[in-house]
């Protein structure tokens, strides 16, 4: 941890969801506050915002030099990574983006450490997607069952909380819960409601977040694999939810794949099988529980983690690690 | 309907939402209140509740005749059931039962009337048995898809209101949303989270809700298709949402599917897909939408209803219109 220290970062999107826990998880890992550049749009430009015990100021992104630091973390919008992440790299600092734009770029690695590490060779822009929060808890869940069978199908249904689309989402929620009946945010209410999407449509009807978790799973883990999603919006503030039921190529007993989760890293395998958002929110790991086996070859269970952290800052700070583990920077 | 508005009926169970709504129905098909006894236990004797313009002055089980009544509408606990359901059979009264308690039981028909109206005929104590909530709506969106293509597997995961746990379950999430830390009705709050449990859980490590999808799906639809049910409960006052993924014999143009469910009594099939709880409730119809196909002979869909009217009080008094038209009662 001395090397990670002592390299220097940038937090693009620093008082975004993401990017605050990003600068909690750095100051957790004590690289001092002259390492760390917060970066943001000019609104927020030359306020300061906490780290730790002390304070930084936000820097404006269109004027800063990357050549500043090794490592940028971006969570801004697509939009915006679209064009300061490569302007980023080609100043010479490795950019780990946490939108959508670069994921599905050939040159771009989309990387859950814990699964395929190895794919940072293929950066050849030094740009790295972190991949969406629903996805990365699925296949943290779902890899240890491959290695014992291949999997076939996942049908997966999600419980997605509002942190996922941003701080005033967070804050609809709570006006909402407050008597507003202003939706600005999302397609209708979310408090006391469920909405069945997440991002836009697109042709033949599916989310662009249900899109993701298919295109990213044969990405990140295998192609062929035969994924059906449905993304839902929960009034849920932190955590993200997944009722995922699979198919194996054999019929594996419940236990063997039971124990395929005992040493898993960064998975918690709950044995009582009941984990909630608000059990998990702050924690590191991926909870898997409520796993059962369904007739011949078909198994379900139930996967929760913190979507603000491993589904989004952990991973990419992960990510960061891996740079540093591999002498790239 | 003339002939149902001089029926008498017995309301056992009626200071609960789904006695309450039962009520409210009757109300609403002109049924004078001089035909409607409203029964309870013990603690709510002699208490008078709404009924329309007038009042009705709550009756205790224990004592009441149901050889006053011909048809008797049940939503008590299941405990309750067991007892008065054959007792008001007995004495000549038809019992609709909203509880679990009969509805496997071979001599008691399980009916969703657009489905199965003709189990009625296998009614050998004059007890009917309501499905469950869950069952209902999803039984109402697959069955028009089985007509044209048979269904293989249903996989679906639930989004279910707290209404769906009675009066109680309702005021702990208010109380938790004004901030109460304290969880009774459920293992964990349910305020701003959603809790992978509902009823107990069984050998094998499905619940009891889910083991009824399942069960209830081959005794009203058809044996031998495979379902596989994750039931969640969720911040949600009233309106059941579902997520339902599926496979057919055949690989059938998602249009046709669309077409089924043109003419389908009790169905609104909302083309921009978009349907949620918060628009569906009061409502008597199954909202489906998001219907998409997913690849060779799998599709998904999305399905919203309430689960007092449609997913108890309305399918329960539904029951009574067979009753009616068949000229049993």
């Amino acid at each position: 941890m001395s090397h990670f220290s002592q390299l220097k970062y940038a937090i693009v999107g620093a008082t975004g969801i993401v990017g605050q826990e990003c600068l909690a998880i750095l100051n957790s890992r004590n690289v001092p506050a002259h390492n760390v550049f917060a970066i943001a749009s000019k609104d927020s430009c030359g306020k300061v915002i906490q780290y730790g015990d002390t304070q930084l100021i936000i820097q404006h992104l269109d004027s800063f030099d990357f050549s500043l630091c090794q490592i940028a973390l971006f969570s801004p919008g697509a939009s915006v990574s679209s064009v300061f992440a490569p302007k980023a790299a080609q100043q010479g600092c490795w950019v780990i983006d946490n939108t959508s734009f670069f994921r599905m770029d050939e040159d771009v690695p989309l990387i859950v450490p814990e699964i395929n590490a190895h794919a940072v060779v293929q950066a050849k822009r030094r740009i790295i997607a972190n991949p969406n929060c629903s996805t990365i808890q699925m296949l943290m869940a779902v890899q240890p069952i491959d290695k014992i069978s291949p999997l076939r199908t996942i049908v997966v249904s999600t419980y997605q909380a509002v942190s996922g689309a941003g701080r005033s989402a967070v804050q609809e929620l709570q006006d909402q819960e407050m008597g507003s009946a202003v939706a600005v945010r999302f397609a209708r209410p979310i408090a006391r409601n469920v909405i069945p999407q997440i991002d836009v449509f697109m042709d033949g009807g599916q989310t662009k977040e249900e899109w993701k978790m298919v295109v990213e799973t044969h990405k990140i883990l295998k192609p062929g694999i035969r994924v059906l999603a449905t993304c839902v919006r929960v009034p849920v503030v932190r955590g993200h939810s997944e009722a995922i039921a699979f198919e194996l190529e054999d019929d594996v007993p419940v236990g063997d794949l039971a124990k395929g989760f005992e040493s898993c890293a960064g998975v918690v395998y709950c044995q009582d099988g009941l984990c909630t958002p608000l059990d998990v929110c702050g924690r590191d790991e991926v909870f898997v529980g409520r796993l059962r086996k369904d007739g011949p070859r078909w198994y379900q269970m139930w996967v929760v983690a913190d979507n603000v952290r491993k589904g989004a800052a952990l991973n990419a700070i992960q990510i960061a690690d891996v740079l540093v583990e591999r002498g790239i920077v």
